[in-house]
């Protein structure tokens, strides 16, 4: 029983509440729609707002929109730009293919609302959606373009800030743990030693590279579709338009962005977003590695590894009183799992483009955008509660070295592969350590014995023999 | 400012808002894991709260529990069942792996609000959410049994009811385009003819398939990992207690669940939620295969195969005046894409389980929750707005069936394979028709040609050579 207005679009008339900014085509969309409860993101609404505003001045400099209703489009779209009218966009995900009831949707709510502005009344389209709002304009550019912009917007404001909080929590750690000398793993069973600093620098590494990667995936992201309209001839648009465009929302955003090399490649495809996926799915596989690492260097209190400590931050269990769990390691292995997912959807859309245009746009959109929000608030909240708390547990690292047999490895150059072979597996037979049985068998003078069997030297390169000539 | 009150557990003091049902240890999750807007799907709430109330019934009966605090907790649960504490469950997916936040936020809700219908004050813990609530269960079999019922629940609910849908309105156009002739395709070139409804009766059977691979998934799922408490080991729970659980619940909900056979399978792994996801992932190529061929055999309408037409929804584009688009398939198809990733999600999910128990549950449960849901609106679009209202374009079948040179497939069993090849080419290089070439060329008496020439008999077994003795 809210009141109704009356509108009509090229397939008859249909009611839509007084009081809404979007117009027939959008509840055209809602009827069609009913599909989920996902709707376009925050980042894409800014995003399409920041091209209708940029448009609109463009247009009005080209001279093909009068100063009045090009003013009022600017103050209308400066509106969606800042998510005041985020509630006008209803529009399910799951819909047209090419994103065009979210581009109508949006040319409603300006359209709409820059009439307001002039005075008319809402549905009387004196700023006409389609004629002004989206003059110059295709759904089949403006989408795909929105999409860049979101998803690079939303990498240098969200995602490589907290990649590099994530970096600075790892590389502190790094330097904090340098001088703790632990056993080192391969195949899951004792190797020679490393520093638990060792360890974590490799991680600072990768993350190092995961912000490289992310400014990689926004260049596969700076070339955008618009300018292309329908089909990637540009009909109906200025030549100059897209370049003007995409110069203004390049300053507005701080990210580069530039029209197409070719019109036809940047809307018939969206290879780019498959690719700006791909280096996505390679940070979550960087972060599962490392949040999987700590779990398990983490594991006890009592019967695990428990060389680290990580910080308490909630009981662990319904059941079982006391029990403190590595639970914000998990929640980034299950962001992890999600951002592995997404890249999936995003390849099976990717690859069925046909001819002009790929009509799955949205999903696409959807999913990119989520990974990168996911790995944003994942990273920090990794950094902030679960990293920078962790504490080395130096005693359990070094009786561990000590008790492991593959510190006979650094005997090795000096006694030979096989006998060196041959004390681990009398070490292991006797419940003895390397050291110990190396002693009993009288293999080295004990000078040059404690020489080879430094662990700390067994961690940097070429030692212990290299830097053991004193 | 919100008034708050202070809880405490066992690692100290927190606020709460005074007018919450949820506590402390849920206060924390809220603290500790602001990673999404993902938020636990009502289906998993109602699941949870099937399970607090049976179970309180059962410990009741099994003099585990008294009256007094059984019957609060089965009022309290029934309003987490009916959906009226939906907004006191605030914890994201991307929260501990075992779904503890969600258990103990629903055990929280549960034991405030019976402590309230008992007169006491929320947070006095006069109902225990541990002690009593929780009484006999552990997250970790809790949470996969409620997964197993939420899921199971929804594709009876609203799954195989869509897809019966679907069914019946794919085989009324098997039955309704029986008697239309159209060209077959292979390697999406001219293949021998077909009936628009055989086709049509294939999609069908693909659903009549998919409904099958429904209750499979379901069966799937129909072993719950109740009673296996902390480890599978079953400590601090009464044997018969989830026998009787879960009997209560097969009743409530229409699904049979049974104890699992064994519980440690039952909860150190979780493969019956990937073996659910890859009979929804099948049902998704099904739809994306059925989408993609109603796209095509639609498109046009002018330069396109155009053998049927889909029923207008919406204008298809913001600059194309007049055009039409199927956007109601391309939303199938991008809900396929959709299933198609949350299927590798669940997957990474499912193979990263160490030991007593498997830490992806909840991103594992979201996914699996929003395929099914998905599927399910989608399917009914699909049929209610598209299929039911597709019709045949009966001409265009027909003239392209005349003018294919596969026609010559019918001849080659009485003519010989090279003879026929020859009349296909010849009509090809001449423009003419088949049945034009091997009536200048004689090649067989008019009769027989036309009976070997004619179309329908082509699509029956065995026809026309077998069929056409007379
Ligand atoms: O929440 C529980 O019941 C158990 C959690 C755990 O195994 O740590
Ligand atoms: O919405 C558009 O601008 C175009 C859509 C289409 O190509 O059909």
């Amino acid at each position: 029983t809210t009141s109704t207005r009356m509108e009509r679009d090229t397939m008859g008339e249909l009611p839509v509440p007084s009081n809404a900014y979007y117009g027939v085509q959008t509840a055209r969309a809602i009827e069609n729609f009913p599909i989920s409860s996902l709707r376009i993101p925050r980042a894409m609404i800014r995003a399409m707002g920041l091209i209708k505003r940029a448009a609109a001045s463009v247009n009005h400099s080209l001279k093909l929109l009068d100063k009045k209703p090009a003013d009022a489009i600017v103050r209308a779209a400066t509106e969606v730009v800042e998510g005041r009218l985020d509630a006008e966009f209803p529009v399910d995900i799951f819909q047209t293919g090419s994103g065009t009831s979210t581009n109508m949707n949006t040319n409603e709510v300006i359209s709409n609302r820059a009439t307001e502005l002039l005075g008319g009344a809402r549905g009387s389209k004196l700023v006409h959606p389609n004629d002004h709002v989206n003059l110059g304009q295709s759904s089949n550019d403006v989408v795909p373009t929105a999409i860049h912009i979101a998803a690079s917007e939303t990498i240098q404001r969200q995602l490589i800030p907290a990649l590099t909080r994530l970096h600075k929590a790892l590389n502190g750690k790094a330097r904090e743990f340098d001088k703790i000398v632990k056993i080192g793993r391969t195949h899951l069973q004792d190797a020679t030693p490393v520093r638990l600093g060792q360890e974590f620098g490799g991680y600072a590494r990768q993350i190092e590279l995961g912000i490289a990667r992310m400014k990689r995936a926004q260049a596969a992201l700076s070339e955008v579709a618009l300018g292309g309209t329908a089909v990637g001839t540009g009909l109906n648009c200025h030549p100059k338009f897209a370049g003007k465009v995409m110069a203004i929302i390049s300053k507005e955003t701080g990210c580069a962005f530039k029209e197409a090399v070719d019109h036809f490649e940047g809307q018939s495809a969206q290879d780019s977003l498959v690719e700006a996926s791909g280096e996505l799915r390679t940070l979550a596989v960087s972060l599962m590695k490392i949040a999987n690492d700590i779990r398990w260097l983490g594991s006890g209190p009592r019967c695990g590894l428990g060389e680290i400590n990580l910080p308490e931050t909630q009981p662990g269990s319904s059941i079982m009183p006391g029990k403190v769990n590595p639970v914000i390691a998990e929640s980034v292995t299950m962001v992890c799992a999600q951002v592995i997912g997404n890249d999936v959807t995003i390849t099976v859309g990717g690859q069925a483009a046909n001819f002009e245009l790929i009509v799955m746009l949205p999903v696409m959109a959807y999913n990119l955008l989520q990974s990168i929000e996911l790995l944003a608030t994942a990273s920090t909240n990794f950094a902030v509660k679960c990293i920078e708390g962790i504490k080395a547990n130096e005693e359990r690292c070094k009786s561990l070295i000590e008790e492991s047999l593959a510190m006979c490895t650094a005997l090795a150059p000096v006694i030979g592969y096989e006998a060196a072979a041959k004390l681990a597996k009398d070490a292991y037979k006797s419940g003895k350590t390397v050291r110990e049985v190396a002693r009993e068998q009288n293999v080295l003078p004990e000078k040059r014995l404690t020489q080879l069997l430094d662990p700390w030297r067994m961690t940097q390169a070429g030692g212990p023999v290299g830097s053991a000539g004193g």
